[in-house]
C-alpha cells in the first residue's frame, strides 16, 4: 500500500500523526510555511504521482489560515499528478453558515464545498457535520462520519446505563443525535426547549421530559462560546437532575467557552479531538476521546474502494 | 446611475473611500466582521438586486483573511441578485507564485483566478500584476491597470528629465516597466544585472548602463522586503549615481523592509495606495501617490460600458 499517501497541515497535526500511526504508514513529507509577507508557501517534498493522497486539515480557528492551507496544498497536489486527492475534514469551518437565515447573507459552507472542488477534491471525509444537508452542497463523493458512538463507549464505561440517565439534546436541532445515544445506552431522552414568544421579548426555557433524580447527559455538535451547554446544564440541576455531563464533537471553545464551563454546573465535558485545545484553553472538566481509529479506518477503507457506511453509525 | 454600487471591505477601506468620492456615489452599507470563533461574518445592507457591483479589495497581508472576506462576499452578493459583480484588487496577493518554479509547487495565483470565479466574478479590475500572464489565468474580462505613469508624473513634477536621469530596472524581469518610465521621461535605462556563474557559488551582480553622474530612479512592481532594491540602491551610488530614488506600484514592505530603506542610500521611496501602510511601516523617505482617480475613471467606464484601455498605460 505505498500508493496510500497521508499529508497533515497546520491545523491539527497530532491527530494527522495519530492516524498515520493507527494505518501504519509515515506521513507524507511536506512543508507548509509562510513567506515574509504572511502568504502560504507549500513544498511536498516526495513524489506522489499516482497515489491515492489523503490531506487531513481541519478548518477550525485560524479558519481563513487553515482553509487557505488546504486550497492551496490540493492545488499543489493536482499539479503534482496524485491519482485521488481526498480531503479528511476532521471539522468543517463555516458549517453554521449553511442557509440565508437573512436576506443578503452568504452560504459559506456551500461557497466552501465550490472551493474546495475547484481547488481539485475527489473525496470528502467529515465528521458531524452542522447540518447533514451540507453533503447536497458537493457534487464529489463525501462520507460522513459519526463520533456520538465514541462520545457514548466513554459514558458506558464509566458504568452508566439504562433508567437512572437521561440523554438531553441542547435543542431542537440536535434531538436526532441524543436519540441515538439514548437508544445506546438504554436511556430516555429530553429537550431543552426554548421559544421566543413575540420578537423583542426574552427567550422562555423549559425542559421537555422527566430529569428530576437522574444524571443527565447533554449532547451537542458544536460547543463554541459555551453559552447553550452552560446554560441547559444549570436548567437541569434547577430541574432536580441529580449530576450533569456534556459531550460534544467539536471542541471550538472560543471566547469566554473555557470560564462559562468551570463556572457552570457540568461536572464533566467530554470532547473528541476533531480539533485541538491549544494550551489556554485548559479546563479540569475536560476529558477528551480520539477519533484516530475513526478516521483511520475510513482512510483505509475508502483505499481499498470498500464501503465506509459501516462507519456511519 | 443608482444602479452602480461600490462596496469596501476590510483590506483598504480609504482607499475604497477615495475613490467613491471621486465617482460621487456613496460606499454600499455593510459589515464585515468576525464571529467569536474568528470565522467571517457578513452582512449587506441595502438592496443590490439589479445593481452592477463593484467590490474594492486588496489580497495584501493578511492575505488569507482578506481574500476569504472577498470570497465570502461575492457569494452573499451572487446570492442577493447583483446584475454583475465587478473585483476591484488594487494588489492582487499571491501573484509571485504564478509558475511551478520548482516539482510539486503550487501555482496559486492560478488557484486565486478560480476561486474568485467560483465565487462569482464577472470581471476583475486589478493594476501591475506581478506578471501579465495572470490575466491568462482568467476566463472572464480582466482589465489591467498600469501605475507607472503616476509614479512617472511624481517625478516629472519634481522637474526630473532627460539625460541628467537614469531609469533603473533592479532586475531582468521589469525591464519593460522601466523602459515605458524613461519613455515618458526622456531618459535612458539601465539593468541590474545579476547571474550566478554556477549552482551554490554566490550571486554576481553588474551593472548594464551608464549611471555615472547621474540621478537613478529604480522602478519595480512589488517591494517585498526590499533586499534586492536596497541593494541596488547601494551599487548604483558606488558606481557614481549622483542620487538614487525608488519607485513601486505594491508597497508590500513586510519584514525588516523598512529598516533596510531606511538604512540604504535610497533618498525617497514613491509608492501607491494599492496596499494601506500601517502605522508602523513609517519612514520619512517614503511619499505616497494615490490610484484612486485611476480606478475611479475605470470603475465609471466600465458600469458605462466603455473602453478602458485607455487606462492601459
Ligand atoms: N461561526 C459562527 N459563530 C456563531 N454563529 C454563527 C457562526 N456561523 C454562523 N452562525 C449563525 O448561526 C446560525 C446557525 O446556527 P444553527 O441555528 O445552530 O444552525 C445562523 O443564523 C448563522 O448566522
Ligand atoms: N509571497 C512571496 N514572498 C516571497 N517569494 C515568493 C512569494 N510568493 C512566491 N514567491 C517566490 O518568488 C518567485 C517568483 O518571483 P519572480 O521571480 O520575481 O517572479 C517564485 O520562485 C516563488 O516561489
Amino acid at each position: 500500500n505505498d500508493k496510500l499517501k497521508i499529508f497533515s497541515l497546520n491545523s491539527n497535526e497530532p491527530l494527522a500523526m495519530e492516524v498515520a500511526e493507527q494505518i501504519g504508514r509515515p506521513l507524507g513529507k511536506s512543508s507548509v510555511k509562510r513567506f515574509s509577507d504572511g502568504e502560504v508557501q507549500i513544498n511536498i517534498e516526495e513524489s506522489i504521482r499516482g497515489c491515492d493522497v489523503f490531506v487531513i486539515q481541519s478548518t477550525s480557528n485560524p479558519v481563513n489560515e487553515n482553509l487557505m492551507e488546504l486550497l492551496i496544498m490540493l492545488d499543489a497536489l493536482k499539479r503534482a499528478s496524485a491519482r485521488t486527492i481526498n480531503v479528511v475534514m476532521p471539522y468543517y469551518g463555516y458549517a453554521r453558515q449553511d442557509r440565508k437565515a437573512r436576506s443578503r447573507e452568504p452560504i459559506t459552507a456551500k461557497l466552501v464545498a465550490d472551493l474546495l472542488t475547484t481547488a481539485g477534491a475527489h473525496r470528502v471525509i467529515a465528521i458531524d457535520l452542522h447540518a447533514p444537508q451540507i453533503q447536497g452542497f458537493f457534487n464529489i463523493p463525501i462520507d460522513h462520519l459519526v463520533a456520538e458512538p465514541l462520545l457514548t463507549d466513554y459514558f458506558l464505561q464509566k458504568g452508566f446505563s439504562g433508567d437512572e440517565l437521561v440523554i438531553v439534546s441542547p435543542d431542537h436541532g440536535g434531538v436526532t443525535r441524543a436519540r441515538k445515544m439514548a437508544d445506546r445506552m438504554k436511556a430516555p431522552i429530553a429537550i431543552i426547549d426554548k421559544r421566543r414568544p413575540r420578537p423583542n421579548v426574552a427567550e422562555v426555557m423549559s425542559i421537555v421530559g422527566k430529569v428530576d433524580g437522574k444524571i443527565a447527559i447533554l449532547i451537542d455538535d458544536i460547543i463554541d462560546t459555551a453559552g447553550t451547554i452552560t446554560v441547559a446544564a444549570n436548567a437541569l440541576i434547577e430541574s432536580g437532575a441529580k449530576e450533569v455531563y456534556a459531550c460534544c464533537t467539536h471542541p471550538v471553545l472560543s471566547g469566554p467557552a473555557i470560564e462559562r464551563i468551570d463556572n457552570s454546573k457540568i461536572k464533566e465535558l467530554v470532547i473528541t479531538n476533531t480539533i485541538i485545545l491549544s494550551p489556554d484553553k485548559h479546563s479540569d472538566k475536560i476529558k477528551q476521546v480520539s477519533i484516530a481509529n475513526l478516521l483511520g479506518n475510513a482512510i483505509v477503507r475508502v483505499f481499498e474502494e470498500k464501503s465506509v457506511s459501516t462507519l456511519f453509525d
